[in-house]
């Protein structure tokens, strides 16, 4: 009986107690998490960026995805935000409605992931709120960063003459979720595990994005997929913008897994999840770009470039248009 | 088969577009809703209080509540985090889990609530996520607020020999509650309409929270109940709080409706969801809590006092203890 009752759940206080507060520790304005809310205060002429996420059960994960995993994959994916706005962590808030199925030994494991990458992107819970639901599991993660004012890159800015980049590589995520859905392939267990690796933990380009400021004329993480994404910022900049097909980037084992080159790409310019950095930047910032690349060992790779005009197209190696049925993910 | 469309729900793009961006149009750092994150800045020398709170359908709020008043409810419940801290709203944000029974009327409806509010407590939507849910509509607001730096009231600090206060009147809301719940009375309809709206829109203290700063030596909202919530000052200011019960303020609707004062005294003390400033202060801003109190039109009632120990007791008039089963709602 003890040690169902240990598995069950705790209530809430305990709860806050045993499982969310020792992730607050290093965060003097999270108060231990025993108060209403919380503080976060900003280097001098500097401002808050913010950022929300909610994450439901069967729609953004699976209840048989491990806890840690869909820790690190909600924070991540919120970090990736601020990376994406050029801004620097100051830490989080995470609200988490519990359903029926969960116990305390999943929480403890969900408190272990959120641990780790707390600790690998120097963020710290700060506040939040657990409430029983009766339905799927709900989280909800606001992410808060600073910039000096006015530096946070926008979707808005892009500019006829800049260039396309992206950082990274693109489609693995995408490919990683169809290879957890089907029966398994003759992909060598490597390859494999990369893939979904990068599915369940993607990499915020926190450091690149923090560079960028100065230089990104626009700016966003690819979460829908990279012409969806680059889309945005076409809309809201008012310009076209062109993608060379056969220079987005690509990693070994995701070729591997498609078979061929020419057909992993339009699988990947479309798949969502990448959480790479899309941007647009002057040409003369090309330079500057491959110094940053090569020092922090992040791919920063030039895919296409601005034009008048509102749309984003996929170009072929002659230059023509490929026909795309569906830009990327939507979620409704 | 267009007014179904159309009462069905809207796209995520459209449904950021023409529901909740026009909420956004006031903050220039909410960018219309078209960025991945916001921007607030605050005044040279303060710090940014947050707070969040979890809302599930069939747990906070009912299917056939009125979405206006889902949706005012929320923000006001966060808005009283905020007004129980000293901190002035400098806007919130919002996720919505939308459950398969939301069409897009019942969101523009909730956000004619939240426009409301919006414009009766000068705060303003500065970004948020919408996704779909197959179980309960859950919703999480994240409210920004700020105080000058090292100014947030806190729940520490109460000292012997402080008196403890709260605002406005105590145990409305959980008798609306109760009306709702049950078959009907003899309560008058102006009496049941005002316990009901207390429950439905309670008022966040805003103004009296920012003037207790350097006056309150702890402070929070009431929303457990009100002993329940005095032992978290209890327990963490490392005091005794005594309240006197024949003290507690009550309206009159309350006293209808229970009775007789005696009886309201204890269901007002454990009731839930006031959102009054329940606070300790020295007293020698006895006589200035009176004036704000009176210059405002907001009652502030000295309703006990702050010993040496570590619990909350509620009295008679004898100065004996009264047994209380349960002091108040616990989540689980």
């Amino acid at each position: 009986m003890t040690s169902k009752a240990t598995s069950h759940l705790l209530s809430e206080f305990a709860l806050i107690d045993e499982i969310f507060a020792p992730l607050a520790l290093n965060a003097t304005g999270a108060f231990g998490l025993k108060d209403d809310a919380a503080t976060c205060a900003l280097p001098t002429g500097h401002e808050m960026v913010v950022s929300t996420d909610a994450l439901v059960e069967g729609v953004h994960f699976l209840r048989d995805d491990l806890p840690a995993l869909i820790a690190r994959k909600a924070l991540r994916a919120n970090l990736s935000d601020l990376a994406a706005k050029g801004a620097k962590p100051e830490g989080y808030l995470l609200t988490i409605s519990i359903a029926p199925w969960i116990d305390t030994n999943w929480l403890k494991a969900f408190a272990e992931g959120l641990a780790a990458d707390q600790n690998e992107f120097g963020i710290t819970l700060i506040g939040g709120d657990t409430t029983k639901t009766p339905g799927p599991l709900t989280l909800s993660i606001t992410v808060l960063g600073s910039v000096p004012r006015g530096s946070m890159l926008r979707r808005t800015g892009a500019h006829e003459g800049d260039l396309a980049f992206v950082t990274g590589t693109i489609g693995d995520a995408g490919a990683g979720l169809e290879i957890l859905k089907s029966e398994g392939s003759d992909l060598s267990e490597a390859d494999r595990d990369f893939l979904i690796r990068r599915y369940f933990l993607p990499e915020p380009r926190l450091i690149v994005g923090g560079l960028l400021k100065g230089i990104a004329t626009s700016s966003l993480d690819v979460s829908d997929g990279l012409l969806s994404d680059f889309s945005h910022i076409a809309d809201v900049s008012s310009v076209a913008i062109k993608i060379v097909s056969a220079r987005i980037p690509l990693s070994p084992a995701l070729v591997n897994y498609r078979g061929i080159r020419s057909k992993a790409i339009l699988g990947a310019a479309t798949a969502g999840d990448d959480y790479e950095i899309a941007f647009t930047a002057p040409s003369s910032f090309r330079q500057i770009l491959q110094e940053i690349s090569g020092e922090l060992g992040v791919a920063i790779t030039e895919i296409g470039r601005v034009e008048a005009g509102c749309t984003v197209a996929l170009l072929d190696e002659s230059g023509k248009g490929i026909k795309v049925e569906s830009p990327g993910f939507t979620h409704f």
